[in-house]
């Protein structure tokens, strides 16, 4: 395994992709590069990780995706592909092990409306962040995300299930994890205690190995956020 | 087929789908409910249309989608689907007829990338609707819609195509069009002027069978943000 440290501005290009590899650009702490990786680590999928600073991109990086952004992945023939469910349903396309799509169109449109509606939850993270930076109140911010918990919760309850989709963990649990495991790190989890469903939900998804396999721990997320609050984010923290 | 007139709050329901059909709840003149009428049109597949009147939802509609938002559609077995990619890429799935989206994985990805970054054409609809509205000065709006419109000439320029993913119409042409259409009621398709391939590509749609059938002249697209101006949106308006 190459070196996680981030590939900055004036960093020699990789090499191209290893010979039946996939590569990922991708930054420890990115929520959203973050659900690539668990995909990544669920299916199994033989790749490597090439860490990116979202600050000061390598010019070989932004000719490859001129919006600098991660995720972004990476073929063996050449091909890029960037935003964070599109590619994460292309590798379960791609790669027939272990679906975490369900293969009937109409449960591929459930899983993408879920999606939809977790956009407007996940924002909370930066928005409850950024207001913590200006030591601003987060009373309504909490109670709009306890609107937002309950009716995750009610869906739970509603569906009887220990997933949001079925028994097993499927994609919509691991779209929706990292945002999950960074709400714990900006202190806003004890909101977790009047939706018990979606709390056990929590629970279960830590046990994933998955999940294991691409967290940090909160005290390392919230070391992280605080040097992103300075401006200067260490995208190297803790190596 | 049945009325075009829009069903509002104490509508009677209809009955259910049709044996053999798939219904779309539309909107007259909605951008996004066009583009599902697209799709039904260029596949060719049977469906029927209720239009919705959208201040004033009827009660059976609110229970089959609670955020009272066209396009919904609705199958034989009673699924519901919402949100226009989702639909639009459902009823590709599932029927067969004229593929709308390329059969590769990443084709698939290339698309929706592509519509990613339309989604930030998109809205420059409403924003310049609203200017004019407020009779406010559209200089700066219509210089950054012309710096998107410049993007998207510099793409079909650099493809050498007819389309946005090859010579003939495919998906991300359908989703893009609407758009279109109503820039030129809105008045700034001027803009495409210095745009010549753009300009070209707005002339080859206008040919197409799906866009003719699903298209309202810019006249009548006129008088309805005329009367959506006065906030009392004339659902039927033409009828």
């Amino acid at each position: 395994m190459a070196t996680e440290k981030c590939f900055t501005r004036g960093s020699a290009a990789p090499g191209p992709v290893p010979k039946g590899h996939i590569r990922l650009f991708s930054m420890r702490f990115c929520p959203f590069a973050q659900r690539a990786r668990l995909v990544l680590a669920a299916k199994g999928i033989k790749h490597d990780k090439i860490n990116i600073h979202l600050k000061e991109q390598p010019e070989w990086f932004l000719e490859k995706n001129p919006l600098g952004l991660v995720p972004t992945l990476e073929t063996e023939a050449g091909e890029v592909l960037y935003e964070s469910p599109i590619i994460c349903d292309y590798l379960d396309e791609v790669y027939p092990e272990k679906k975490l799509l369900p293969a009937s169109p109409f449960g591929k449109a459930q899983q993408r409306m879920m999606l939809e509606h977790f956009s407007k939850v996940a924002p909370y993270f930066y928005k409850i962040a950024m207001a913590k930076k200006k030591n601003a109140d987060l009373t309504d911010l909490k109670a709009e995300l306890k609107e937002k918990f309950v009716k995750l919760d009610e869906d739970l309850a509603k569906k009887k299930t220990k997933f949001f989709f079925g028994d097993s963990i499927t994609m919509i649990d691991y779209m929706m994890w990292p945002f999950f495991e960074r709400f714990e790190a900006v202190g806003v989890l004890c909101l977790l205690d009047d939706t018990p469903e979606l709390k056990k939900w929590f629970n279960r998804m830590q046990e994933d190995p998955a999940v294991k396999a691409c967290s940090h721990s909160t005290e390392t997320h919230q070391a992280f956020i605080k040097t992103a609050f300075n401006d200067s984010p260490d995208y190297d923290y803790g190596l």
